[in-house]
């Protein structure tokens, strides 16, 4: 790459999960088979630039999976030995060099300026929040 | 949020897009309009993780958006100065806390184990990546 192209970024969380699954293991492997109601607990700094989220929306959050290993680069996918290995950069592996989860949930309910409760979050208890986006097109999200 | 929660975390670029594109006022305002082919570049520590992506796939690749201002949580959408401002966790806006893009795109050449040419990508030259994801479903996208 360049030189002028930095070595380093510097993600800062803006919240964190909070869910009843406190287990990687336990956490559905592909982000479109679901999982618990989780809320999205925000830290106040962000609070103006949540103000629009309402009950109804259907939202990506980006999180970043705290427990992944980052030097993978090939998984058996799906944990299973029996499948031929691939590169992480073809599966949704949470172990990859970048462990940046994105999932698509709908806001239940808003419990205050910071808190969101929502549906179907397959990310495990104390995920870091780095991002929430609005989804574009129900028919295809880019 | 609990003091485990960490206050920063690295990213590390896997590598650049090289595109036509070089100022982000001719970058479209939403990732579903479109933008000129480009190339991904990505470094050769990563060359494993690459090794399963083929002409034709669809890909999300997750960039840095590195001329954003992370200090703005509040926009007016479009850049139009007459809609009201929103909290940019409602937007797309390049300019938040932690610019991350997603871009949605086609794979249309492969050019070398860490060379990939693809459709309609609107971030501009020199744009850190930092993952690759395959596309699940293309009717809805997590």
């Amino acid at each position: 790459m360049p030189s002028h192209t930095p070595d380093e970024l510097t993600l800062r969380p803006i919240g964190r999960v909070s869910s009843p699954l406190r287990d990687p293991r336990d956490a559905p492997k592909q982000g479109n088979e679901g999982g618990p109601d989780a809320w999205l607990e925000l830290i106040s700094d962000v609070a103006p630039g949540l103000r629009h989220l309402s009950v109804g929306d259907d939202v990506l959050v980006l999180t970043w999976l705290h427990r992944a290993d980052r030097s993978t680069l090939e998984v058996h996918p799906r944990d299973d030995p029996a499948a031929p290995l691939r590169g992480v950069f073809s599966t949704r592996s949470a172990d990859r060099p970048n462990p940046i989860g994105i999932h698509r949930v709908r806001i239940l309910e808003v419990a205050g300026p910071t808190r969101f409760r929502v549906d179907a979050l397959e990310a495990i208890d104390d995920t870091p929040i780095i991002d929430l986006k609005p989804v574009l097109d129900r028919r295809v999200e880019r």
